[in-house]
Order: C-alpha cells, then structure tokens, then sequence
C-alpha cells in the first residue's frame, strides 16, 4: 500500500473534535502508511491532540480555522457560509492535490454542493451519487446509490448509477458479477413510476451486468441482491427508514439493558453472557459498521459521515474512503465508462 | 354498538382459512354484535369452523366459491381471475349492503382496483388513499398516507390526503387537533421535490390544520407528529423500509431466545424474566398489533390485512374495521370535505 493522506473536517458532526481527533488517534496506531491534513480550531482541537500524544506527530499537519458550517442551515445560507469553513478547506485540499480523499461528518448539502463545486465531476458522468454500503442480515453488505444527492433523474441518470453501482460492488465486496437491482414498490414488471419501468426495461438488455430486477424496500437487509439503484428521494427516505428503526429498536434494548445492570447487579454474570450474544448479533447489522457514504462519479474520494458518528463510527468511514482510494475506484469508474461510450 | 356484519375473504393471505377463521372464531367470543359473511372454498373452510364448534354458529354464513385471485399476479391478470372469487364477493358484499366493511389479506393490487371499481368513492374525493395506523416507539401510533393506492399524485391530491388523515386521526386516535406532517428528505424549506414544496407552502396558510411541517423518515415512529402525508411511492417505500427492519431485527432475537431457552434449561426462569421485559416493550411497536390498511375516501370500509398475517395480527384487522364503521368514518370526511368545498 502506497501512502495516503486524508483531509479531515474536524469541525464536523454533531460532536466535531472530540469524535474525530479520537478516532484519528486510533487509526494512526493502525495504519503507519496514513498522513491528516486537519482542518479546525485549534483551540479546540490542539488540547485534544495533546491529550493522546499526537501534538507534533508526522503525520499529521494541522491547518486552523474558526469558520464552520452549521449543520442544519439551507444549502443557500451553508455556501455563504462557507468561505474558510473547515469543510470547503479539506476539499479544497483534495482538489488540489494535497489529499487524496477528503473526510467530513458536517452538513450534507454543504458537502455534496461543494464537492460538486470544487472537484472535477468523472468526464461523461452526468452527476454524482452518493453511495454506500448497507448491512445486510447475514454479515455482509449491499451497495445502494442514489441516497439523496439527486432529487429527480433522468433515464440514463439511473442507469450511469446502474454501472458505478456495480464497479463499486465488484471493487468495495470482491464480486465478479454482483446481482444489481432497482428499488420499486413491487417486483412485478407493471409496478412503480414510468421511469421505474423504463429503465427496468433497458438494464433487462444489458448482458454485461447482472441485473435482477425489482426490489421491494423491506427487503433492503436481504442479501438478495449486492447493488440496489433508485433516484435520490425515494433512496433517501428508504434508507432513513431502515436507520431510524434500527436505531429505535437498539436504544430500546440499550436501555434494558442498562436498567437491568442497575437492577440486579446479583445476575449480572448471565445478563452480560445473553446480551453479549445478541448483542454480537445485532452488531453485524450495527450502523455504525457502515458509516460513511460517497459521492460517486467524482475524480476524487469525498466521504461523508453521518452527523452522529461516535469514535467507531468515524473510524468506519476513515477506513471507508482508504480503500476507496487503495482501489482507485475513481479511476475504475472512468475506464468502465469509457468502454461502454465506445462500444 | 349497533350490529355489524362484516365481509371476509376467507382464502386471502399467505395462509387462508388456517389464519382467517381462528381470527374470526377468537372475536365472535369477545363481540356479541358482530355477524360475518364468509367467501371461500367450503372444503377448507367447513372442517376449521367444525374444529372451533362454528358449524351452525347463528352470526356466520359461509358462501362457497373455489375462485381466488393468486397473491403475486399483476393487476391485470388479477382483475381477470376476479369473477366470483372470495376477494370479489366479499368487496360485493359491502357494495350491495349486505355487509358495512370488508377485509381481506389477498392482492393488494387487486383489492384496491376491485374497491375502487365496486365501492362509491366518496364525492369531491379525487383519489383514495391506503392508510394505516404505524406504531410509534412510545406505544402509540401515527396515521400515515398514502401507502401505495397512488403512484403519482397532483398537489390536490395531497391536501386531500391531509384533510382525510387529520379526520382519521381526530377519530381514531382521538385528537382534538391533530399534528399533521409532510414525508420529506429534510425539514428545511427548500429541501425535496417541487410538488412537495408547494404542498408545504399551501398547507402552511391553512389555519384549521395543525401543520407542523416536514418528517424526515427516520422519525416515522418517533411520535413527534400524529399524522404522515405522502404519495403512495415514497410512502410505500418508508413503511416497508421500516416494516422490514422491525422484522428482521425481531427474528433475531426471537432466534435467540429460543436458542437459549433449549441450551440452557436451568436459567430459564430468569431468562424469562429478562425476556418478558424487553419483549413487552418490543410488542408495543410490533407490526402486528397495527395491522391493517383502510382505504380512505370510498363511502365505505374496505381493509387490507397484511399478507402473511398471523392469527392475531388478522384479529386486529378485523377489529380496526369495526372501529371504522362504529365511528362511520366515511360519513364523517364527507361532510368535512363539504364543508371546505363550500368555504
């Protein structure tokens, strides 16, 4: 493995520096190949470095800034804002050269309008999609893209989506001819929007994916398919749909569990013996495993984290972006493309 | 109460009878006022109600018919196989009087357009919508629509979902002023698609709703709003995202359990104990105890029972529509509905 320098929004996320500097903390010991460009204030972030020995480590360099975007303001009012953010100044690092993938856990119309902005889109991709990889039941993971970067696509938006989909599950899972579906609200071929139909018809011609057909959003976690396709919206709300019920049902049994703890400290023994079994369990459909979600048909790896990643969880998507670029899945991309423009 | 007779497709859902007359046998004991006509094949149908001493039963009559609509088929094929099937009769039996609500567990597809084309829809109603209960974290449930009766819909459309969900809540739920939302990819303004942020902006000058603006669907259960207006696609989307994750997640566990109640026989008692407490609170948001979809804006009251509804999940359909018809919901958005028609 070559050596790979992230560029970090520090400031990023509800919990900014004390999620990110921890888990870059624990990365470092880790990976010795890995430099950070880190982007922030430094009156907040130096202490934290100090605190985990990190203050004048080589590989790291850190760029301060007390501008950042809010999380929850409009696009409008996050570009105004923007100006010397410490996200716009870890793109710009990416774009011009001095990282190769960028990190942030910051506002997501923030990250996504200027990464469109600040780097160069992948020639012949109509737009970018974010992407990511989604646990499946049995351990494994499933690529879904589009999950909100494109509100309304075209025919060909969805299938451009279709084959970086798929080069992305053949590169990030290890798959020869990953099954490739589109999310619909049935699988029968009369089911969904017109455009559903319509581009169900033209993936059912193409040999050289391995196109399934429909699936339906229960069934997302299935591992029945390896790429799942859909415009923006409806990716978005299946998605969050999927998160918030794990996340609701997971905070039910972490508050059992607490509550037991307390409780009946006398079986505390067998308590931990059961729930670590099932927590081991749901682990594997756990989140946090899979944080980190990027836009893909851009030249560059930009990851975004979710706003309420812990120290794990954005490790996840710190690792999340080096395989990215260990791969070289940009490049990948462009090639694939370029072959089926020239067929 | 005054007597109710209900419509039932005996041979709908994944399993038929075996489901359909054990519901029916558990709710004539708890419902003195409740009469059923039953459609169906008798030689499955006969032996069950002989089973549970049902034979001669004074408030069931049985009609016999051997045609069923098969649970995947397109719409097309369904409307095709409809003639004389259990579905078709029971949706005939309500539209000719000889029953006040209808349920079935077959086609969904087939259900609606058989209700649609059999059952008067209400007048000044553009379209009906699928509308549910949902089970929030807390324990009690949103009204969310629609669920899938309609792909695409006008702006109008919409306001009528929300008029119509604001009186299912205000009788169902029974809310004085019900919060009322709009399924959406953000809460910001300018957030999701062009339809949706006109919707918004109507919805906002209309002082006789308690709107309070966009849901994201990760808060779907999160009973921060009591009712979830949306188009049938993205709505059917987040409801089976969501429906899918409640299961899976529980089958785990349920898997769990049953491995520790074999393998380790002598902690049952504690087991149990343990279990019982985060099983009571899981069963406040299982699925089950929010079975059934009703098809708002028809003058009467047709339900879809999920399905692979168990016994009790079926029992709970049944009692939904008897909930409906006791509160004469049709009638009650009628004159709603007359009333802003003639503002």
């Amino acid at each position: 493995m070559s050596d790979i320098t992230l560029a970090i929004d520090v400031m990023g996320g509800d919990f900014g520096p004390r999620v990110t500097i921890v888990a870059i903390a624990n990365t470092l010991k880790c990976n010795s190949k890995l430099s950070f460009l880190l982007f922030g204030d430094e009156y907040q972030i130096v202490p934290l470095l100090k605190k985990y020995s990190l203050e004048n480590h080589p590989r790291i360099q850190l760029h301060h800034t007390k501008q950042v975007i809010d999380a929850d303001v409009p696009f409008s009012t996050a570009i105004r804002q923007s100006k010397n953010s410490s996200m716009r100044l870890a793109i710009e690092a990416v774009a011009t050269g001095k990282a190769q993938g960028c990190i942030s856990g910051g506002n997501t119309g923030a990250l996504m309008g200027l990464a469109k902005l600040l780097i160069e889109p992948l020639p012949n991709i109509e737009r970018p999609a974010l992407t990511s990889l989604i646990p499946t039941m049995n351990g494994n993971s499933t690529v879904m893209l589009d999950l909100g970067a494109n509100i309304e696509v075209s025919n060909h938006q969805l299938i451009q989506f279709a084959d970086m989909g798929n080069i992305f599950a053949q590169v990030m899972l290890g798959l020869v001819y990953p099954r490739l579906s589109l999310l619909n609200i049935g699988t029968e071929e009369n089911k969904g929007t017109t455009q559903i139909k319509e581009v169900h018809q033209v993936l059912k011609t193409r040999l050289d994916l391995n196109y399934i057909g429909f699936i339906e959003s229960d069934k997302l976690t299935s591992y029945i398919t390896d790429v799942i396709v859909c415009d923006g919206y409806s990716g978005n709300i299946a998605l969050k749909a999927l998160e918030g019920a794990a996340k609701n049902i997971l905070s039910l049994l972490k508050k059992e569990k607490a509550d037991s703890d307390i409780c009946r400290k006398a079986k505390r023994y067998l308590l931990r013996t059961i729930f670590y079994r099932y927590y081991r369990k749901l682990q594997e459909i756990n989140p946090d495993r899979h944080n980190g979600a990027t836009l893909l048909g851009l030249s560059k790896v930009i990851v975004k984290s979710h706003g309420g990643a812990n120290v794990n969880a954005f490790g996840y998507a710190i690792n999340y972006a080096v395989r990215q670029i260990e791969n070289d899945i940009p490049n990948k991309i462009l090639q694939r493309l370029n072959q089926l423009e020239n067929k």
